[in-house]
């Protein structure tokens, strides 16, 4: 008899890794990166105030996290304007994703994404049997219309949407999603990944309603707020959905040094603010050398832009690896015709001048 | 159409947690415990250069942290004389229990346990649809030959043996645990949790062997490495039930923070040590305290001392209460007969004294 006993499900899984780490390809390398610009990290760094917590809940690390998050919850809570019962702190929104698959999803379930959209989405679906149904992008952008026909089509328990999107850096405005929403077939939930919300225009963004049973948004401490090394995510909904999570999360997983961090990160407003200025600043910079270059830059809507190389993705492939060996960290998107762009990660002026150095010679390099 | 269509397993669930964390009671009688011995953590706390580590790592949270966990599996090989790949670390016990309840259990599926046992260990099973069997603890112990005995009866995918073992502290040497080993039953995982082992006897622990599949060991740093709060502990077997992980697992879980911590603890042996120390002088003094009330110390090989006190359920309980209002958190088993006892972590002198001070009151309050 085989050991151990893997279900049929985990049997028949891969053995995979939605993302490549940069330190696997700086091991491989034999050095070190001169530019992270490839994860959409905030190099402009977490608040200070952060820090400072972190380090001091460092101290009171023997004692578990409360598992309840009855002050971050709160604290979130006030900060969207809603109910803490309607907010779920977790383990980044990959871990919330993880869950919220688990929740929904049993064998053969159809589920519907944007082919090339997030991978760990995909990940996290497929590790529990859904049946992923993908639509193409549309302009560089996620298609809300064709996501909600796909969903109908399939009887779709859930369909995913970034907003911003990841990797294009497109937006879609509150009237948009508005629409989205009251097209979606009855019983599918909207998975709204708002990662790079703080990147967005605030004045357009749909009003969160944690009455509405039907939408989910996923928010992040790892994007604007520079705590990707710390785990840290939130969902909002419906207090019914949110309190299902109990049913099944891991109830000590964030631990009390990331709730200390996240708290403190959640009331530096004035690092927040500085970060979006840098940000935009930032954008606008990795904009001018890809002009300068021959590159076109897509608007973006988050932490980074993504550039088109005017080519198929032989090319930003290419492009890709000579930046690697040049020392430059970027990635670029999974799908077909998005594939023909690579995505550089806003970040401070040393980074950029880095990548502003290397990328003629990249492009020299593949012709 | 209900919202969402949660899976069938899902919506079976209860909303529950296994621990009411020492958070939520002090909400309840709104002040702090004076003194928590209620979660065997370690009051002595972390290594002061894992406390230094986190601080210098949250500068650099802004960066995910590897999510191959190289150096962090090199360092745990290095210290357990096994190949990283029989390492796998993740977000404490409780998150790789979860992980390998869902590569194992399937709904229907035969999983055996102790009465009274890690609780954490059945809401995994049971989240995932698993089946628990439970046999008696036999003098106060896990009993391995019912174990094994039971796993065979209901042809069980995996046992559970806490060793050495919570709530009641006794341990099983090495021999015992390879004739439990050799009398397995085919295809039957013995999940052997060591969440305790750094206060185990060290010349009498059951050699490492990640050759075997049989047995999957998990340590954590949350007990004598004192960090809980941080959230990481690893499992060490055999290399691909090890990459098993790796199709389910959160591949960016164990945040940079995380990592760093960690790695420093497990460098700094003169802290372990001293906190070895510690604990064996804070053991024999809750002995004494316990004894000079009229309550028996049961032998210990964890960080905690269990107290029979001779007396059922309901006296074991009314003294969890009267301790409680008097400021110390302390918790008990779950399970008779063992839940005539109450469990007393090991702690700095000043929380025993707080202790030694409020125990005979809370026995009088009791009658």
């Amino acid at each position: 008899m085989r050991y151990p006993r893997y279900t049929d499900l985990a049997q028949g899984l891969p053995s995979t890794v939605p993302f490549v780490g940069p330190e696997t390809q700086e091991r491989a390398r034999g050095r070190e990166f001169n530019a992270r610009l490839g994860a959409n990290e905030s190099g402009f760094g977490p608040s200070p105030a952060a820090i400072r917590a972190i380090g001091e809940a460092a101290r009171g690390a023997w004692m578990y996290g409360d598992p309840e998050m009855h002050d971050l919850r709160r604290a979130l809570g006030s900060h969207l304007g809603v109910a803490p019962e309607a907010v779920m702190p977790g383990e980044g929104i990959d871990g919330l994703l993880g869950y919220l698959a688990r929740l929904l999803v049993a064998p053969g379930d159809a589920v519907v994404t944007s082919d090339g959209a997030y991978p760990t989405f995909n990940f996290h679906v497929a590790g529990y049997g859904g049946v992923l149904h993908k639509v193409p992008y549309r302009d560089d952008a996620e298609d809300p219309a064709a996501l909600v026909a796909k969903a109908a089509e399939v009887g779709a328990k859930m369909v995913y949407l970034a907003n911003p999107d990841n990797p294009m850096g497109t937006f879609h405005g509150a009237d948009a999603l508005a629409e989205m929403r009251a097209a979606l077939p009855e019983g599918c939930l909207l998975v709204l990944d708002e990662a790079y919300v703080e990147f967005a225009p605030e004045d357009d963004l749909l009003e969160l309603d944690p009455s509405d049973e039907g939408i989910l948004r996923l928010r992040t401490f790892s994007k604007a707020y520079g705590l990707a090394g710390l785990r840290v995510g939130y969902a909002v909904g419906h207090p019914e959905l949110i309190d299902a999570f109990n049913k099944i999360r891991n109830h000590f997983g964030l631990g009390r040094v990331a709730q200390a961090g996240a708290l403190a990160a959640l009331a530096d407003t004035a690092h927040l603010a500085r970060v979006q200025g840098e940000v935009e600043a930032a954008k606008r910079r990795i904009g001018r050398i890809a002009k300068a270059n021959g590159l076109t830059p897509l608007p973006s809507a988050t932490n980074f832009v993504t550039l088109d190389c005017h080519g198929g993705v032989t090319r930003a492939k290419a492009l890709v690896a000579e930046l690697g060996k040049r020392g430059v960290f970027v990635r670029m998107p999974f799908a077909a015709p998005q594939d023909r762009c690579i995505r550089i990660s806003a970040a401070p002026e040393a980074e950029l001048s880095v990548f502003e150095r290397v990328l003629p010679e990249a492009l020299a390099a593949i012709g």
